[in-house]
Order: C-alpha cells, then structure tokens, then sequence
C-alpha cells in the first residue's frame, strides 16, 4: 500500500498541475527539499493570471518520532519509526469570484496504517448556490463509501475550519478526516483516490465558470479582508502549520498555504 | 499612582495623536469600548498619506483574573483582584523608508503594583545608520535610571522579538521590560514618562526625516514581505494577542497592530 499510495499522490499532482496549466498563461515551477529524517518533497508553485498563488506539494518521507509525538500517534507508543507519504494543495485565486481552494490527502505508517485528509473551500462573496451543489456533490461522493461518512467528516471539517476569536467560519466547510484504515480491504484507497479526483474536478469546473467574471475593487478587497482571516486561522490553528514550525520543518513548505496577500482593516 | 499613572497614559495618547495629525492630512478616528469587567478603552485609528495604518489604544480596566491567570501573574495568588491602565500604539507607514514602530506602557496593580512596557522599531529597508543613533539613544535615556537598564532590557527585547520558525529577529529591537516596581520611590513613573516621550519625539522625527523620501516598488514590496513577518510574529509568538484572543477580549484592540497589508512570496 505504501508504493500504491506514493504511486496514486505523484499521479494526481502530475494531473493537478496539467489542468491548472490548461487554464493558466504560467506554469509550475518547481522546487525539491530534503526531510531532516529520510525522504523528502517535491514543492510546485505558480503565479498565475488566475491563480494568483498556488502550490502543490508532495512528499514522502520516513524517521522516529520525538517522545512527545510517540504519544500523540496512533501505534507509535512503542516504536517511533515512522513512514508517510501525502499531497497538499492550496489555490488562491486572483479572481474573488473564484474561491481559496484547499486539499490534502495522505498515509501513514507506524506499527498502525491510515489515511488522512480533507477539501475544504473559502469564498469571499455570495456563493449560496455553489455551497449546496458542492456539499450535494460531496455527500454523494461519500455516500458510495459509507453513509456516515459524509455527517461525520463534514461536522470534522466545520469544527476544524472555525476562528473561535472572531466566532466565524473559515469557509463553506466540506470534508475533513483521519485514521481509515486500510488493513482490512482495499475501499479507503478507493475512497482517497475519489477525494483526490473530486477535488482535481471541482478545481477544474469553479475556475472555468468563473474565469471570465468581472469583479469590483469591492470585490477584490472583501477577498484581501478574507484572506486575513485565512492568515489568522493558519497561523493560530492549523495543526499542520503549528507542528511544522514546531519540528523545524521545511518554511517554505508550511507556509506554501499563506496568500500572495492580504489586508485588514 | 493609578490616577497619575492613567492621566499620564492620556496625556501621552493626546500629544502622540496630535503630533502624528500635524504631518497628516488625515485625522485618528476613535471608538470606544467596554471591559468584561469594570471600565473600558479608547481606540484611535488613522489610515493616512503617510501612516497606511495607525492605532493608538488606552485602557483602563479592572476586574478578577481567572485561576489560570492568578499563578501567571504576580501578587494575584491568593487575591485574584486587578486594576490595570495602559496604552499602546502601532504605526505601519505607508512610505517603506520609514520602519514599523510599536510601542507600550502599563501600570497593574494587584497586591503588588508595577511598570511594564517597551518600545521597538521594524525597518524593511537598510536602517543601518539609524539603528546606531537609535540604540545609542535608548541606551542614553535608559542610562539616566540606571545603568543595567540598557542592556537587560535590549536582551529582553531580541529574546522576545524573534521569529524561531525563521531565526530571524522581528526588526532592529528596542527594549522590553516588566515588573517595575514603583513602591519605594517615584524614579520609575519618571522612566515610563521619558520611554513614552522618547517614543514621541522618535516618531516625530523620523516621519519628518524620511516622508519625502522617494521609494521604488521593489522597496514596496520588501515592505510588504516585512509586514508578512510581522504577521506570523504576532500571531504565532506576541503574548499580549494570544492572552487577548484566549480570554475573550476586544478583537479590533487585540488586532489593531494587523498592518493593513502584507504579502507572502
């Protein structure tokens, strides 16, 4: 399942940065980093005419957890070594009609293996409609899987994605999960892998509906403010940001998630 | 000395805003706002030609802190009563060749009363010359107190406005000091008078020195890069905005140090 997994994020990452090309005048650059253990990544990044900043990063890297880590992962309590492979994408996108996009997906492996990972989207003006067809879309993705998967891992995803300072969601909320595992069959790849096409094919459909939209300074600000927001919640929540600072992970790699630019007031 | 020390806080806030007004063509707007507990602030804001983005907030408030908060702060122990008067100011110009400046000064009283407060200053364009002459100075002012002032309190200041993640310092430092206390005699109400003056008069002069200076836009965004730092310092490290977000305060006090743009690269 490790070769699979690597296998199926190098896939889906080549797939990403292609469609986004199509759309795009730019292209990917990009930009290898070595893992303080074993491994490493792969960092992709464009500034685009739409996408404003956008990164896709993969990685697959292995080593012993700290002590304190032992005690927060799964089957690690006894032995550190751990093993794991993901892709995370963020897309800000020049265009306010066109909303941050977010996704991520990966495995683990310690004496225990699962994946991990989730969609989520933040818009900055009226996306009403868009909200419900995203979260029909989801669901019905979900449901071929398992019926609780969709309630579940969406209330995860809303109680994750919250500013408790300012009493706001980040978003419109989608998907967050942790901890399939994959042991007994072979349905939660099958599961990955539609998370990962579900979010290569709304990136696709969202920027060719709205690439030709005009927008305000209105507009353009209310997505700065917005972006602010994201700011605050990656820098004062987001567990992956606080661990990669924490464990003197690759900057550039955990802050890939920051925007091009944001305002406050 | 609570009364002096809140009448000199104001007075201090109306000889900062009025000076910064003389070289603007815009005025500070004010707002205020209630205390959970007992009283309340002010807050003045300016967005100029030459401040893109100015706070000046006093406070007076009092109330009881909270179990967590009677081990964290001196002489609450056993009486978890506080009174607290105060004033802070963030200035981010817009002109790149004059550097971010921060300032604050405090008197809490509990069953123990004491100063606290600093002043620190964030270029993102060489500043060398002005680092020298500002440190000299610092350490001129501090020096008329006592002479282990200067040095501990710059060391205080470096420690504390430091970005780990980057092991690069916030700006050029300044001092940073607590725990003044002001029983035996008067000397140190007279050395948060002269760090408030000091912080006057720098200000002053050095928007006059560089506001007609020319700037590029490379400069402008180095700017912006620098503001991006300022970001992640204070939401990821600053003790006064997580303190403040934990327990519920004034989110527009709390945040009013946000520059009112900043980019990632």
């Amino acid at each position: 399942m490790k070769d699979k997994a690597r296998e199926w994020f190098e896939n889906l990452r080549s797939k990403l940065i292609s469609t986004i090309e199509v759309h795009e005048n730019a292209r990917f650059t990009e930009k290898k980093w070595e893992h303080s253990g074993r491994g490493g990544g792969l960092m992709s990044k464009i500034e685009g005419s739409l996408i404003e900043k956008g990164g896709v990063n993969i990685s697959t890297v292995s080593g012993q957890f700290s002590e304190k880590m032992q005690k927060r992962v799964p089957g690690a309590e006894k032995d550190p070594s751990y093993w794991a492979t993901g892709i995370s994408v963020v897309l800000h996108p020049k265009n306010p009609n066109i909303p941050s996009m977010h996704f991520n997906t990966r495995y683990l492996s310690t004496t225990k293996n699962w994946f991990g990972g989730g969609i989520d989207i933040t818009p900055c003006l009226d996306y009403t409609k868009e909200t419900k067809i995203f979260h029909i879309d989801l669901k019905n993705m979900c449901d071929k899987y398992d019926n609780s998967y969709y309630p579940k891992y969406k209330k995860w995803c809303d109680e994750y994605f919250f500013l408790k300072h300012r009493n706001e969601p980040r978003g419109i909320g989608g998907i967050f999960f942790d901890y399939l595992n994959t042991e007994s069959d072979n349905s939660d790849f099958l599961f990955i892998k539609d998370v990962g096409m579900f979010f290569h094919d709304y990136v696709d459909k969202i920027i060719s509906r709205y690439k030709n939209n005009d927008w305000s300074e209105s507009d353009k600000y209310a997505q700065l403010i917005k972006r602010g927001r994201y700011v605050e919640f990656n820098l004062l929540y987001d567990r992956g940001t606080k661990f990669g600072l924490e464990t003197g992970g690759n900057i550039d790699a955990i802050l890939m998630s920051m925007p091009p630019q944001a305002n406050w007031e």
